[in-house]
């Protein structure tokens, strides 16, 4: 069987099963994005993740500078590591380089990186470089901190919560299809002002992630899972009703689908609340939350950030599964939330 | 300028200075195999390293099998670790993988690294699993401890320092010259049995990295210095002398070249030293001691695991360089110990 047959996550859990161990200083192990480790620091538990960033796969080397590729590759972790309620410390590169690689290149991706770390108060403290045949490829890996009363894992959703979202969704997904739309069809114009168009791109590129809002959350005590939206809310949360065992419902007419993806959507012609639902890439935080406490996390984010939360539905027993109301009243398999839906209204 | 035109190390020292950042918790950042980093646990210092191993650099598919790629994919980062006097606890992995890639191979790597990660007591918590356009890789970050007390680094070594070996040096590239020779013409014959053949190979593909001498080693406190040999003698010995700002005097008469490498080298009709100065992949111990220290380690290391230890030279002020002196007396700069000068003796 091959790779492709199987698909990414029952690999990874086979892969769990040969490696896993009893061991009574691993609170989270394989399964999360981020490890926990209980080694005994008066700092909390310790955390580890490592995320990989391949040429052709994750970046294409003439949409992005090299500085916006090393912010990225590094802030993707650190949005891991806020949304468990940590705080990132320190970090190690792995470099996989062609030989023929431009040395300025590799020195403006470091810029970018340590840009993002300076921002996050993060070192960057070893690595390895190595070179390759053909594809450029890093590897970062984050360590951080996490006080064990402020952990938030995937796992701790429960029938009745609410379901939170920051920010805004959809303009990192409107970012890319805006990038491709103009490189496929030059001369195409979404009636959007350069600077329009630049800071969407951007918002794509080098995605901010939530860590003061993660920081906020975790520490008012009333969150009950949490998670960062990088491969998009519908497969997030996705992972959020696996680990929690239970379902949800959302309701795309209360999604906070940006002001830019809204304008990108009726550029291309195409309905808004996909590029919210598996546009992915945003890295707001989505996190669940009991009825009572969502008033005291609302006031807590917003005096501490100025960030707003936006209530889009509530966790359900496993049994009803996981459905999405569209905006005309229909309820569907969020699982199957794609296009085709939000065409048919149309 | 290209990563050819520039170097490994004057890349990652470029790399270095747009990182560096003041940080009381880093004792020490990139530059060594691990960075080391002081957060507070009772447990000592933290430790991490990260290596990669890239299909058609570092492995080639059809010479070794699943399992060993596993088993050497963790070894190598375990040495680093242990070569710090540090003890492992934890590992992440980062797989990068064509959609083509067969799971059982994969299966079988990861069943081979948890046969290493079990011998080590070293749990594998957590990684991530992406897809590539062509070429494998794997990437492990290993996490440890060690006592500020046993904290070995490539910095300590002082002008009259002996300078020692555990074990053997050579079996390892003799294997992989062996396996090259074979490859490449069918029906040569190094006069091995089978046995010795295999066994020569599996030094090559699967290291037994040093961790119980190496922790004998660091808990006599005695030694000033330490690295494992994986580059080869010559380039490992040569980043103690610069981070040392020493020289070195290496004796080849005194190298502990084992017998399988004597015999490869003999049927190969080249000389043995370069197998064991430059071959590299040995994942022996070379570290530095006081001369009236020596003794007390080798009682140490002997009584803890038995493994010998060869006193090999000695370190000399920086303004001396770093010298080999030949079989036949002749005395050479160590950085140019190749084949040519062992060569010119016969």
């Amino acid at each position: 069987m091959r790779v492709k047959d199987l698909g990414e996550f029952p690999l990874i859990e086979r892969l769990r099963q040969i490696t896993s161990v009893e061991h009574a200083d691993i609170v989270v192990g394989i399964g999360d994005d981020v490890a926990v480790m209980n080694d005994g620091s008066p700092q909390g538990y310790l955390l580890a993740t490592v995320d990989s960033m391949v040429e052709d796969v994750h970046f294409l080397r003439d949409l992005t500078t090299p500085e916006q590729l090393g912010r990225r590759a590094l802030a993707i972790n650190l949005s891991d590591i806020a949304a468990m309620g940590g705080l990132a410390q320190f970090a190690l590169v792995a470099l996989v380089l062609p030989d023929n690689t431009d040395v300025p290149w590799i020195e403006g991706m470091y810029r970018g990186m340590q840009k993002e770390a300076a921002r996050a108060g993060v070192a960057v403290v070893g690595g390895n470089v190595t070179s390759s045949p053909a594809t450029f490829s890093i590897h970062i890996t984050v360590l951080g901190r996490v006080q064990p009363e402020h952990l938030l894992l995937r796992s701790g959703a429960r029938p009745g919560d609410r379901i939170l979202v920051t920010g805004s969704l959809g303009s990192a997904n409107a970012g890319l299809r805006l990038a491709r739309a103009t490189r496929e069809r030059p001369g195409w114009d979404a009636r959007l002002r350069p600077a329009e168009r630049q800071a969407l791109l951007e918002h794509y590129l080098t995605p901010t992630p939530r860590l003061h809002e993660a920081t906020a959350i975790a520490k008012t005590g009333g969150a009950t899972a949490m998670i960062d939206i990088s491969d998009g809310l519908s497969s997030d949360l996705g992972h959020i009703c696996e680990q929690s065992q239970v379902g949800a419902h959302i309701h795309a007419a209360h999604l906070p689908i940006s002001d830019a993806a809204q304008q990108v959507a009726t550029a291309l012609v195409l309905p808004p609340e996909p590029l919210a639902l598996t546009g992915g890439d945003d890295y707001e935080l989505c996190f669940t939350v009991a009825p009572d406490r969502v008033d005291a996390i609302r006031v807590a984010v917003g005096q501490a950030t100025g960030t707003p939360l936006t209530d889009i539905g509530e966790i359900l027993p496993a049994a009803q599964g996981r459905l999405l109301t569209l905006p005309d009243g229909r309820e569907v398999s969020l699982e199957a939330s794609g296009w085709q839906h939000f065409r048919s209204e149309a």
